[in-house]
């Protein structure tokens, strides 16, 4: 379960710059997953049968996505790591496209703001749009995510 | 794995009104679920390892984000059960406390706009808010979300 030794060096407030783009690799999504989510998480017929699924409007199984969410975390930890930790205050998700099995998902995204804290001089907010997309290149969720980051050198944490 | 059998009606498109409100039963979060979901989505040390965690500005163990998202997920599908699916499109959430072991959370909530489609008769976008908070009142996550609701007696799905 750990993050893969090749990771991009992690990043802290004094690296980030609007503009600032990242892109990750691809995972596959497997049907075994969607509905192990789902069963815990969001029990609903088109994220748990796949009989039931294809008479939805989704005409089969589909990830929860709340799935989508917390696959994207991880795709972002992956390409965009964060000194100190990636910690979300808060974020806006739409999902435009579902993921079905055996998708190929990839995040690509972008620092769209950086506000230095006007009361702790050791951080800062920093927003992040990401997409993650599909093989296809459907994006499957768009993200605006405010992330509290420190300055290098931060004894905060 | 199934929802409890003393749920809540489901709503339709036609129940629907803006101020109408829920509210639901109350879950306990284990330390063993936040560090499984951490592990698979977002291993970061205040999420998976209690002694590091304790060293971090959290000052313990915290779930993910996306965990208390998934969890509220569950909880508004109990409590505010929606005909046909709860179908998302998108949603704002906002972590202001982070949920910790052996919290006990819930879902407090309203219908907060009501837009009937204008291409499609059968169905509208449904904006719920909710907050999920803990045993002392504390707001562990306030979401706005779309849903994608249906009349009675749809055949669309």
């Amino acid at each position: 379960m750990a993050l893969p030794q090749d990771a991009p060096p992690a990043r802290y407030l004094d690296d980030m710059k609007t503009g600032l783009r990242f892109a990750g690799k691809a995972r596959v999504v497997r049907e075994r997953e969607i509905i192990a989510f789902a069963r815990q998480f969001d029990p609903q017929p088109f994220h748990i049968d796949t009989s039931l699924a294809d008479q939805t409007l989704f005409g089969g199984l589909i990830a929860s996505g709340w799935h989508t969410a917390a696959m994207t975390m991880r795709l972002l930890l992956e390409a965009f790591p964060i000194g100190e930790g990636t910690i979300g205050l808060g974020s806006e998700v739409t999902w435009p496209n579902p993921v079905r099995a055996n998708d190929s998902i990839h995040i690509e995204g972008e620092v769209s703001a950086v506000k230095p804290s006007r009361s702790h001089d050791d951080r800062g907010i920093v927003t992040v749009r990401a997409e993650t997309k599909n093989q296809n290149g459907e994006v499957v969720q768009a993200m605006t995510a405010n992330l509290l980051v420190f300055r290098r050198k931060s004894k905060s944490v």
